[in-house]
């Protein structure tokens, strides 16, 4: 089987960088697969793909030494699972509050004697290696969601989850939680102590620390508090803003002249 | 009919500032509807699409004020007509070198008396008014693409032809031809003699110039040249540039403390 | 955030005329939305889309001012989740039994404080506005279906659910329910019994009451009843009949000679 | 080979009726089959599928004994012979006004020596048997569009062509054509002229007369005329127009108690 | 309503070979239910499609007499609905290893008073009859995936549900189930003796027993035991063998000579 | 820019395996391309794809080393250009029967000064190298379909286009031209002859032959004569035979004990 790189990026002590995908396009998809991230999200959770789509995402990044991941809407075990079997080398799994839903959620990444994944990983097989069903349960990555404040008061119990590799924390979400209502980006102590928090967790546990930021500031601020998965934008972000800049920025030059 | 607010933007003077499409998909197109651009055209000729998915992008546009163009693969009536008659207002058409092809082009963009296009305009009719064959003649833009040595030579015939709203510069094509074989880009006179000479043609035959660039620093000299219909960059070169930039931002971030 | 068209029409007396989605096909949505309907609803339950196509034909309703809502295929959080993030702004949520599976979907439509909805509005920040997730949790339409003898049984325990807005009457799954047994359309006390009882409460507890009707007959019938939110056949049914009419009329015409 | 129904429907003096497609949805193509249509023409000039979902499409109508029928956006011999590898049993070709042209089209349909058809039905042999290309040129239709003054004054030299089947009357372009503009349904003399002319025509060269109605009443009055192949409506007009009645007719009920 | 074909086949005394389907495409579903398959299966969980692609791969199994079956990715009731609605006679569902699993699967799959299936067989009332509602409890198949050794466990339990029709065996699981970890394909007496106690159950409790294989010789193998619905490969495994077969069987005579 | 890999084949002497591609599905492309092949052609002339389903499967073919092709349905500049861009290696173009259309064709495919393609390797750039444009005119590979008795009259003038790679034989369609009428597969000393001359004229121009056929015993004896570039079946016809064996073996065994 082909080992998963970003194990090996990990061992090395580097940080992963992860792009997020929202497009449902296997060209777009492409073409962040070729822009330097060690690995992709299809997120089939805020995203805007069906399955299928997901699955030829998967495809498109599998053209290039990109990693695919994928991040579920939520922790069933019909989607976890079908996502691995297309090619996942691991899934992201939203609202982990508990011990017992991080188990769920685990065992579903998992085979016997591990836990509970269906044998049929049909193409994983086919470009990972006809091995593949003896090695996923050392390869696929589990990343379970921390991002409420239920899990952060079980936040030791379910980092101590066996066959879980780390934790994600959603900050949007966790922030909203932790203030109790929607509140704008911004200085926030409570969710910095928080982060603070999960990583030291991370550290006892031997997790990786993984999340998602809106900017390169807060992401090199992360990297440097320990966390070595960082999402950077999603891709509708990046063309958005992008364009918004180039306009600007031809605007700004015609009328200096 | 809902008149082409481009004709307005001219009207008063102004600059058209135009995205473009590769990406196959109606998210992409929504966003980019709402990062500023004044029209976007789907690109059929080096995109990714179908006529299918040109047309479900062009709904994708119709959410907000922006206007929908297409820039059809070759001058051919039948893929004209269909994306007129799903709602593009206004056709890019490759590779016109001839006032021959010039005026095939502008007549599959009119109905009788003015050209030959064929009665049917299933979705402008509901999204634009049920007087829009009667209103289409005056709205739909046809823009010529200028592309090759033949076309300068050509370049007063084919501006000439009735009912021609815009040379549109296939700068890339352009450049090729002019040198007879592939050059990298950047400072060019052949290039840029021939872009002086295209703009003096536009007003003397009261055309619209228009082109494709690939910075903001050449959007603004063109436009400062007296283009009025700007392209900067596509949607799937803005998505990869940009990511590069956060990730190389990031690094640098990271190493700089 | 633009807000939701439909609390208006409702403040203002007025009744809902809802249209329903079947066809997986954005072209067909649009046309729908061009009809006169105040909202659409794509059913994801029986109708023939992925959820993909369902975010798309959204977008097709965005277009005008038709109020995109989306039907679930089951009381789940993630995919009640996402419809929302892609801008429905409602969610219909079929067989609501107890008390406790309308909290856990009322739930899954709201924010913190008042539910567990996960932060991430893709697309309704684009289209609704940047100020979406602090407005949410007012606008998002709740929309329970009371469609068994169960439901019935506890249906002042539902309708008494903090946040929620609407029962809605599954009325070919409620008859099967009373019956005990699969039966023919047709004068039918047990539901009208129901039917009565229904919006009764829905008064009593200050909801809207909304339905699915087969003909304008009973359509018309369930507004004077107090009905307020009405749906009258789904586009397939539209579709089917209407050409069957129109071939039927054409050889009687034909005979009739 | 299965032979093409609409022949022995001719054969016996009867009249086809046949819907048109413009929604590209394999659901609604097979809501339309069950519809009594003797065919359906699923239309890739004014409609808004890619040849993709057109051959999709012809499958679903092959869920049932409905004869699938296409018509290409232009003269172009590789759509005219795909849409018939994929199974269309005829072509309905747009904007044949010379001999030539025609000539080119119904070549475009037939097999050595009968015309230049290239060999390759994959799926027209999977489903109408084994010895599809024995038979094709027998059974497959050719049905040439009558719709410009052009045609009108070319029309029995267009007639005679060897292997045409079919005039079909582009209702719409050809009232656009005779008035030299575009002018409003209803009362039409110039129209209904050539009506009578190309119906003479088609008995005096034994050949079909078909065309495009927007109403039952419209239809019965050319069956009466003598054509034997009528369209009624598309199923995007159907569904639009069904939907505006249904509420309609829903408020005056409502407003009449 | 349409009896279901395969309730015949065993009333006679027959066995049903049954094909599977991996391929997301209308196309490749059509050419295998040409192939001579009395059944086909659109693999909702190991295989590639979303359900919007599931259902067009149903209509496209329905152009012949070949009858269409799902499996689903999991137990829910949800996607269960979805599926027969849109034409599926039977559901194979995975994971069944307790009795209340079995009752959860197969009450969704029983309309009242049989189960809790949600009224509304959209395109199955379409093509399989007005009355589908009335005979649907007699004639869908519900299939239970015995697949781990909790499951053999419960076999019986899990057999005299009222309602279910086959134990269908997850070969590849249950031998994983069995050894506690993943192991080669080959001689296994553990599995052996377990197909053996569940075709014995299933003539106990008058079940079909059906089973997935991956050569003609297990599938004859398990057709003398006693199986009567037997799977033989998925179509992309018979695509990716034979291919290799047909490159292979050419290099050896090109060298051969 | 990475070099065109059946260049090199040819260059060691060796056979290019090609397969076919008639399924529209980016998974059936991925498995084909881990089947052995050493190029795979996506067929857009008999088979189902649109040309945005064609773009998405070379992407799949890209996640290996097997080499995408791709065939246009007819001598159309816009198509042959668009899988260029999208990273086809070359082009398959049917009915090649003059040196002028051998020309046009050509052309398509080759940068200025050698021909007329037109600038904009969207995928290809990105895909095989940011110097693509300057060394695509010896990369891409050009294949022009001998398929009629017109083409064998002109045969030599056709060969001797300068830039052409590839007599391609369309042997169904010449054996058809050479009867004047459809006959059976079988001894053919007619078609024999002509593949004779071909190969003959592709010695001497020193052209690569090409060809389809439909088993390995015709490949193996093409490829004795000298036929470089062998293609076996199609993937429908794999999949659809394969099954009926797989089907038709099971049932012998079954019988036989």
């Amino acid at each position: 089987m082909k080992l998963n790189p970003l194990r090996e990026i990990w061992a090395n002590g580097g940080t992963v960088y992860n792009g997020w995908l929202h497009i449902p396009s296997m060209w777009s998809a492409e073409v962040m697969a070729h822009a330097g991230w060690n690995s992709l999200t299809v997120d089939l959770q805020h995203g805007m793909h069906s399955i299928e789509t997901a699955i030829q995402m998967m495809q498109a990044i599998s053209t290039t030494p990109t990693v695919p991941l994928a991040r579920v809407n939520w922790n069933e075990p019909g989607s976890i699972m079908r996502l691995l079997d297309a090619g996942a080398y691991g899934i992201i799994c939203p609202m982990i509050n508990t011990r017992a839903e991080c188990e769920a959620f685990v065992g579903a990444c998992r085979y016997v004697p591990l836990g509970y994944r269906s044998l049929g990983p049909t193409r994983a097989n086919l470009v990972m290696g006809a091995d593949y069903a003896q090695q996923a349960n050392q390869q696929v990555l589990t990343m379970a969601m921390i991002e409420t404040k239920e899990a952060m008061h079980n936040l030791r119990e379910i980092a101590s989850v066996a066959g879980l590799d780390m934790l994600f924390v959603g900050t949007g979400d966790l922030r909203l939680s932790l203030h109790g209502q929607v509140v704008p980006e911004g200085q926030d102590p409570l969710l910095e102590d928080a982060l603070d928090e999960i990583i030291a967790v991370c550290r006892e546990f031997n997790l990786v620390g993984g999340l998602f930021t809106t900017s390169p500031e807060s992401a090199a601020r992360m990297i440097h508090k320990g966390y070595r998965f960082v999402t950077i934008k999603t891709d509708s972000n990046l063309l958005g803003e992008y364009a918004r800049q180039v306009i600007q920025q031809t605007k700004s030059q015609v009328e200096s002249k």
